[in-house]
């Protein structure tokens, strides 16, 4: 582990938990400054926070020292395996807060603490100005800061020659005293020289050095498709392979996707296999769950041979990307009875006192077609090392993005590790949670490295459900290391409100998903082809559900929101503003049934305003407030709003404003707002 | 350091900062739970919370596992140097949220953490109860669970042989199945003992060891007397000794003050010594200002010879004892030109480039009379040695509480050193910090060690002002380490609030800090005498101010507030409500001259309500509004409340009720809420 090993050495000295009880303990005792209240910081430091290349970080913390004396303090960041850190000086904000800001420009693991001293010029030319203008004598002052600047001089005396000549200038004027003493002394530049080379004796550094992931830009911002590829063969009920995939890639591609999500691509497993609906009974010519992963033909690193060869997924996997597609695969960690390891490895599954391997219970509930792993197995560290070797085979084949099946049933030390060990060495590899679950569950495992992670979007549905929601993900802490990732349908979750809703629920459900967060995926052609059919009513499954059978999908019916959705997408490539999640806020309307919220660019240049109708039978209307200076509205002009879905323009005045909405049209706007409206002649269109 | 090294060895593991590379580094992968969010916890368990012996303490943690699996967890605390771990378990509320209590029974430095499982009994019972719920065979299950018992069997066999057999006969009945097996299963005996004696395989425990420092009583609930000793004698301008202290204390005793604190008692230095009313230039005969501390007889471990000898010291603290008054002394850390340090140890103090030493500052205003020790000496650790040997010298006198003067302006590190190494070996100590500075340079020396602290109250004068600073004191973290003590005058503090006012000003001023917190203190006898005359209009300090010269004071002036002072420490010290912070709550009034708040106990067996008139003069009046559920009051019936101030009783009902107040009879009620009042037959004067 050299990376590791040098991280120890150049790690500031950690602060004992305990006072310690002989003075011989302290190590240095003159450090007089104190660094707390650090933020961003994630549980003490534990876990990392989350960034893109891009992005800005703001750090702040509360520093200070005893007495009188002015502190500075600088932001020290860099990469986890470098050796030099970058010093990023904070300023001071008010009751002893400081802030720096600085600009992530290069993905993988960083840290980032702070670095505090008691800054002696600072504090004598602060009081040799106080003193000046008392109109003290300063002869003496004068020479204590002539030492001060001799001792900078000297220090940089071997590094630069010429800095170190600039300053002795500086003491010769102060040792003169006089007024030529006093303006020297308070001159700018000298004061640059002596920050910059002025020893910082007794330097402080925070105790904890806070992780900080950096990853490229798709982490924060992406558009998932999720497609069963035996589906896709064009004609009859012939099994889809991936040239059929191939073939698709266009439709998906014309949409604006840009991440192409497959269910398991391994063989399925034979023994107890489930029919069409769930069978438990499976009839000759059943394909199977793709989740029941594993047959004698091999596991996790093998290809159902009915959808071609591993040379074929590569090709699939080159040409998605000249779609401009990423393909991820599904990682499931469970075995049907027939997957290689059952018999390799028997030690890695639970045996019953009956001898039989313990298949997945959720009692009373049993999937006997189903092995978990034991992750209490002797040999865990074997269990381990296999699982992350799966990651490994399929980055080797030019995937980079995984979705992770019930990641919440497995073991959290194995993801911290496995995840950080891949992002080692890929740090570009993003990992989607799937994990429908406890918060906290969901929380834990977005701290300690999955990427992105599915949400309970799919059941909020009420305006003021899905404003609590959202407020907790993207206005509190949860959003320095939770990126959620909307999706209204999954194959495994058609929610009541599709399976009532008819094609506004579709469109509402759709926009909310790709405006609220920055993250979101459906799961097609399903869903643009509102397919809401439940195997029973009121719960989830899909009637004649993908999982267990070969579905034909007419994805050229003319009633599809393929043009929808591909209009969505292309307001979401063109506003970075819908691309992160920081700047979403919610805005009062007097009607229950609407919801209106903003998201906004930092520097406010991309402001977009969402207006959703969630009634799907009834035109609705009502009135809404907005804080127009927030989103950067001269209070006193009218301003213009431009609908990018209708490409209707309207224009607004001061903070209330009316909106309605027949969801039998179009039961959402989103308005470009166009800030500076100083007269017509401005409008975009008068170009 | 036996202690320190004993606490090494059994605290659980640390977790590295950093996610370990290789799988060698991760220690046992079979942990399975995540204990996080605990609290109380200060700074990520930095700093240590308080607590008094007697109270109670209430621990909570998000704690869950992976999967489906029953977790339980339980809080361990010990004393620091203790050996065994005591186990308390903690019981579930909702959203994985746990919590425990326990109260302290020993004053000194404990440390508490969390221990978590998964608990396989638990979920095998809980499963176990589905099955047979769902009337599915469950022999297998039953042999699963036999294992299990006779697991925990075995583990307790070497230990107690009796718990042993019991168990054994368990995991015969389940092995005999059918329903007996089911009965035995599920019976709650069973449970206790596997709870019990089940080996916790894969327990995990938090990151962190959180310290918890147990005070006695005083560092809690405490009132405070400041009285200079030499201007106690009772007759002429003779210098007052400790034996005129004595004689003043049944005085003291009489107004119900159970903390005597003193003015710096050391011999004063006589270079640049301070005149009357601060004049620069002191007139023979003039007696110095305490605080320049050190002459030629002795520096901060001599007596001044006027007091007396140290043999009258103790004395006095013996004496005080018999009065239920503890003795405190100021130590302020600084050193006339006279102190014998001076010449023993120059390498203590800075020096100037012109061969003087560095006396103290605050650019343009020098204090010449005084030097600041250099806590940036080389020989920091003989300088910190030192000082810590005064704490010592006067412990062995007696002392047990120590109000330190200006404890800002040294180093933080010093006093994190010197207070918990002070308490490890006299836990009972109590450290008041006297600083008068930035808000989080006050939190600061409370964390790090101070037992109470001076506060911003003196300058909280509206009902406002006083209501947002006493919800951070007490309704926030704060709380966990910071012990508010309020003062409405000191020797350096008389407010202009006190200078413009009369009688009500002095009697809410008192009550305030009477009631809003459970410790205060007066500099007397200048407060209940209500001297109010400043040196200059507008600025904070005394007219012939007692720091520099000796005053007689007229303890019997009839106009003194003696008894009405002794009125409100008897109402303090029968109502444990007013003894604690933790109970204080605002309420509404309809007019903001009146502040309006209550104090109650954990439990509600003592409600107090305070109201109080802000205006020194106008009566003023208004109405009301009470949470009377939650002070523990029937909305049904009217309730009695029993003002202990002016012993006269009033009939309430529901949540608004009237008050008036007038300033020129009382500004003050002190409510008892009588909470179950059936009838008048109930009430306490009729017994």
């Amino acid at each position: 582990m050299p990376v590791e090993a040098k991280r120890k050495r150049s790690a500031p000295k950690q602060k004992p938990d305990y006072p310690p009880d002989g003075i011989s303990d302290i190590g240095e005792g003159r450090k007089r400054t104190i660094i707390e209240g650090v933020s961003p910081e994630i549980d003490g430091g534990r876990y990392p926070i989350k960034r893109v290349v891009g992005d800005d970080i703001v750090v702040e913390a509360d520093v200070f020292g005893d007495g009188h004396d002015a502190v500075s303090c600088a932001v020290m960041y860099r990469k986890i395996d470098a050796t030099e850190w970058t010093e990023i000086p904070m300023r001071v904000l008010v009751n002893d807060r400081w802030r720096a800001e600085f600009t992530m420009t290069e993905i993988g693991r960083h840290i980032y603490t702070i670095k505090a001293w008691v800054d002696r010029f600072k504090s004598w030319s602060r009081d040799l100005a106080k003193r000046v203008e008392a109109g003290q004598d300063v002869t003496v002052d004068l020479l204590i800061g002539a030492e001060l600047v001799e001792e900078a001089a000297a220090a940089t005396a071997e590094t630069s020659a010429e800095y170190a000549a600039m300053l002795q200038q500086y003491a010769q004027k102060l040792r003169s005293g006089g007024s030529v003493g006093v303006q020297s002394a308070l001159a700018s530049e000298l004061e640059w020289l002596m920050y910059r080379y002025l020893p910082r004796r007794f330097a402080n550094w925070y105790d904890r050095q806070l992780p900080l992931v950096v990853d490229r830009e798709r982490a924060r911002f992406s558009a998932w498709y999720e497609m069963f590829p035996r589906s896709c063969a064009p004609e009859g009920n012939r099994h889809g392979t991936f040239k059929d995939v191939e073939a698709r890639l266009p439709y998906v591609a014309s949409m604006g996707f840009d991440v192409l999500y497959l269910p398991p691509i391994h063989p399925i497993g034979r023994t107890l296999r489930k029919g069409r609906n769930n069978n438990v009974a499976s009839q000759p010519g059943d394909v199977g769950s793709p989740w029941a992963i594993g047959a004698e033909e091999g596991g996790h690193k093998s290809i159902h041979s009915e959808l071609g060869t591993l040379d074929d997924f590569r090709h699939l996997v080159q040409r998605a990307k000249e779609y401009g597609m990423e393909v991820a695969l599904d990682i499931a960690f469970q075995c049907s009875p027939d997957h290689p390891y059952v018999k390799e490895h028997p030690e890695w599954f639970r045996k019953r006192p009956d001898g039989t391997i313990q298949y997945a219970e959720n009692p009373p509930k049993k999937y006997q077609d189903i092995y978990p792993f034991d992750f209490e197995t002797e040999d865990w560290p074997g269990l381990w090392k296999e699982l992350k070797s799966i990651f490994d085979f399929w980055i080797a084949q030019g995937v980079k993005i995984f979705r992770v099946d019930n990641p919440h049933t497995k073991a959290f030390g194995f993801w911290e590790w496995c995840i950080n060990a891949i992002k080692r060495e890929h740090p570009g590899v993003i990992f989607l949670s799937e994990a429908f679950t406890r918060p906290k569950v969901m929380y834990r495992l977005a701290k300690l490295g999955f990427t992105q992670s599915y949400t309970y979007f799919a059941w909020r549905s009420t305006g003021w459900d899905l404003t609590q929601y959202l407020i907790e993900l993207t206005q509190t802490e949860v959003i320095e290391f939770f990126r959620p990732n909307f999706w209204p349908n999954t194959p495994d979750i058609l929610t009541e409100q599709l399976q009532i809703g008819k094609r506004p629920t579709f469109l509402t459900r759709l926009a909310l998903a790709a405006t609220l967060t920055a993250n979101y995926g459906i799961y097609g052609p399903a869903f643009e082809l509102r397919e809401n059919r439940p195997l029973v009513r009121g719960k989830e499954e899909y009637l004649d559900s993908e999982k267990y059978e070969i579905r034909r999908w007419d994805i050229d019916n003319p009633e599809s929101l393929r043009n929808y959705i591909a209009l969505i997408n292309r307001i979401r490539n063109e506003n970075p503003a819908l691309q992160r999640n920081d700047g979403l806020r919610f805005h009062h309307v007097d009607n229950d049934q609407l919801l209106v919220y903003s998201k906004s660019t930092p520097n406010l240049d991309n402001v977009l305003l969402m207006v959703i109708n969630l009634d799907p039978n009834y035109i609705q209307s009502g009135w809404v407030d907005l804080p127009i200076e927030e989103l950067g509205i001269d209070p006193r002009l009218p301003y213009q709003i431009h609908d990018l879905v209708s490409d209707v323009r309207y224009m607004w005045n001061g903070v209330r404003n009316y909106v309605e909405l027949n969801p039998a049209v179009m039961p959402i706007h989103i308005f470009r707002i166009q800030r500076r409206t100083r007269s017509e002649r401005d409008f975009d269109y008068y170009v």
